[in-house]
């Protein structure tokens, strides 16, 4: 079959709304990255603007759960609504456990919800790459709501704020130290915190979190980020975190800040598309997996000259890169 | 003062085992890369070889204090240690909370150890340069042992058992899926499983884990990763992680994986470097932080045509890398 035809076709369905269609051609996105420039070529007279929601927290937090929450209520006032779920996974495997998603099945399954598991890790062109090209297609979709959702505590996983317009931070109380390190994480960038397993006793959390904002700076920008409590399992105060995301939503598109964050998001495409690009390039041809094990062998009883060695390989090697 | 002098009389006080020297050797490589080339010239006639252990879990798993157990340990046996502690720090403020660090402040302070924390944001050059190059200089010190301390979720966090010999992977009970999580993230890389906080009841997880591992195809190895139990804070079992840690190093040391190991190290460092030069002269030159907000701007009204200006983008700029 020609593959023109089909990418072609598929985008017809897709523009039907076709949910197999959506399916499939978010399979082909993050299997083959450079078919994304054909199927938005597709696509580029659709007019359409969702708002993008990034749900962020530690392993445990109950990521899942609220998001099912959050969707089961999206879906009650008709909304669409598409889910990324970047999940921590084996590079080696290849497979996720997907024991959470399992739970969001029933939901997954409504008419107008599409949801979407990435694994982090062994994605051509990284993970944001990919995270982006379906929040994309998600948008020509005609998703009313898009939620990523992601452990933020990686360097790499941390940088999906930026493609988002609301930030939820989730916290669990009772772990000591880790709200600590949690929040020393991803903290400042969050726009609303949610304290979830509340009946583990969220309101010492609470008080931590409320002290820390009257300290910081950030708040000074006219948005006080709100901490709210939930129980994602029984789903109480999943209501009030819909308000605030609400209200962070209002706030953010009556002011600069919308057209802010909708540049950033493309300028962190852009950019993690040509660092790809690069990357494969020096990879595939100058510095291959073979290339790097030769020099890796070489240095092995010389390691205190790697520095040198390293110095002498950019003396060496020519890099002339410039625009027309 | 002359820098260069200066240098060269810090490696000298290095070399007599000044700890003060070291300190302001990492802080030299923390702010600027590049000094490690002329650091590592002065140190290049010293053979030692440490022996690199990396210990990696979720927030609040209890890292921080697993590593003071083991370092009091190691000095009680007169062993020199060096530990670098890879902090998920703000990207804004720039300030880690160190609480976890101020209670291993008074094992710090012995002669044979040596502890350094890192933000794992916010680094020239990366959080893996960071740790690489201290490291180096740990070794160069004469270290018996570096523990290389990591929140082991993220794509960038993760990739740092590349630089280790023997990786440990800390879970704790009790958090249900959120062990699910933690296990896809990193399992099948740990060398030895710590189940820590064991007294919320962590024998569950541990069939878990074992019945993973009866399962798993990188057991087949000749190594089975042992799975033990601790309670950091009051330093049970740490004795029997410390035996396991000493197997498995025996195991690594008496077979191939050593050199391969040792290989990969390197190997790790030369890519990360090269990736970094390149991003540096990319960023600093054709597409720095303003040319990206414009091209940002130009693309806010068009977004689904973003494939397309970045396919004209890579049209326009001609990538010539040649190694001479």
């Amino acid at each position: 079959m020609d593959k023109k035809y089909d990418i072609e076709d598929l985008c017809e369905r897709f523009k039907d709304e076709d949910k197999v269609a959506l399916a499939r051609l978010i399979t082909l996105i993050e299997n083959e990255p450079d078919s994304a420039l054909e199927i938005f070529q597709h696509l580029d007279d659709i007019e359409h603007e969702s708002y993008i929601i990034g749900l962020t927290g530690s392993p445990g937090v109950g990521k899942s759960t609220l998001t099912g929450q959050l969707v089961k209520r999206l879906v009650e006032k008709d909304m669409k609504v598409g889910v990324i779920s970047v999940d921590p996974t084996s590079p080696f495997s290849g497979g996720a456990f997907l024991g959470d998603r399992v739970r969001l099945s029933e939901i997954s399954c409504h008419p107008n919800v599409f949801m979407r598991s990435l694994a982090s890790r062994g994605y051509k062109g990284g993970i944001s790459r990919a995270v982006f090209d379906i929040s994309l297609l998600y948008e020509a979709f005609g998703m009313d709501v898009i939620i990523i959702e992601t452990v933020g505590v990686g360097q790499a996983e941390f940088e999906i704020y930026k493609l988002v317009y609301t930030t939820i931070l989730i916290l669990i109380p009772g772990a000591g130290d880790s709200i600590q390190a949690q929040k020393a994480g991803i903290i400042e960038i969050a726009d609303i915190y949610d304290i979830n397993k509340k009946d583990l006793g969220g309101d010492e959390v609470a008080v931590q979190i409320e002290m820390m904002l009257d300290d910081a700076t950030a708040t000074q920008s006219g948005w006080r980020p709100p901490v709210i409590m939930t129980n994602s399992i029984k789903g109480e105060g999943v209501d009030e975190l819909l308000e605030r995301i609400w209200e962070h939503k209002e706030y953010v598109e009556l002011s600069d800040l919308f057209e802010e964050k909708k540049k950033r998001r493309y300028a962190y495409k852009v950019k993690d598309a040509i660092m790809n690009k690069i990357e494969s390039i020096l990879l595939n041809n100058l510095f291959n997996e073979e290339d790097l094990k030769d020099i890796g062998s070489k240095i092995v009883n010389n390691k205190f000259k790697i520095h040198e060695k390293i110095h002498n390989i950019f003396e060496n090697v020519h890099f002339d890169i410039k625009k027309e």
